[in-house]
């Protein structure tokens, strides 16, 4: 079975035009996991001591989300992984991934589908 | 900067020789950690019905390991991120990829070291 990772290093993201604290950002995961129907279990967030400089990791029934922000490179990592046993789930991460790139708007991404097999 | 992200798939992996619950796995993962001098966050960690069956996700301060076990499948998912901007981390974790690769004993592994880039 082939199950879908995205691994996605966004670049020159504007972090003046964001106001990040953990709220804001576990508000905006969470949704976006509901939105497509996904099952979140649990998560574990932290704030560094720089404004906007976040990491969190959130464990799906489906496999994990993962997030780690950096300010000072204007650079943030996103990592979603999803497993397939009772449907396809690529096309939810897809969503979620592109709405990631809608909130965060990077003028450049490094993104890479890769395909794991169980 | 360049910094290395572990793919690992372990597949056949022998779970009716291990006996994995939560402790087990969270004692096996800090101490891993602890190991090469990374800094451990905080975790999330889930049991699902089956015996062996566990998902986790680690935050680090240099950023992420996550594990999801599925014994119907014998199967073991591992990745493992980390940034390197005081200094080099990438032997670490290359350090703490052999070590589950020696304790969960798979078969057969897809292995993918991935350089990512800020």
């Amino acid at each position: 079975m082939i199950w879908l990772h995205i691994i996605a290093d966004l670049k020159q993201v504007d972090f003046s035009k964001l106001d990040l604290d953990e709220k804001t950002l576990k508000d905006f995961i969470s949704e976006q996991i509901k939105s497509v129907w996904l099952t979140e279990l649990g998560s574990f967030y932290y704030t560094f001591n720089k404004k906007n400089e976040i990491t969190c990791v959130v464990a799906l029934a489906e496999s994990h989300i993962a997030f780690h922000s950096w300010p000072e490179k204007s650079y943030i990592s996103m990592d979603a992984f999803v497993c397939n046993f009772s449907r396809d789930n690529s096309e939810k991460l897809k969503k979620i991934y592109r709405n990631f790139i809608n909130f965060f708007k990077p003028w450049e991404v490094d993104e890479r589908f890769i395909e794991r097999k169980s």
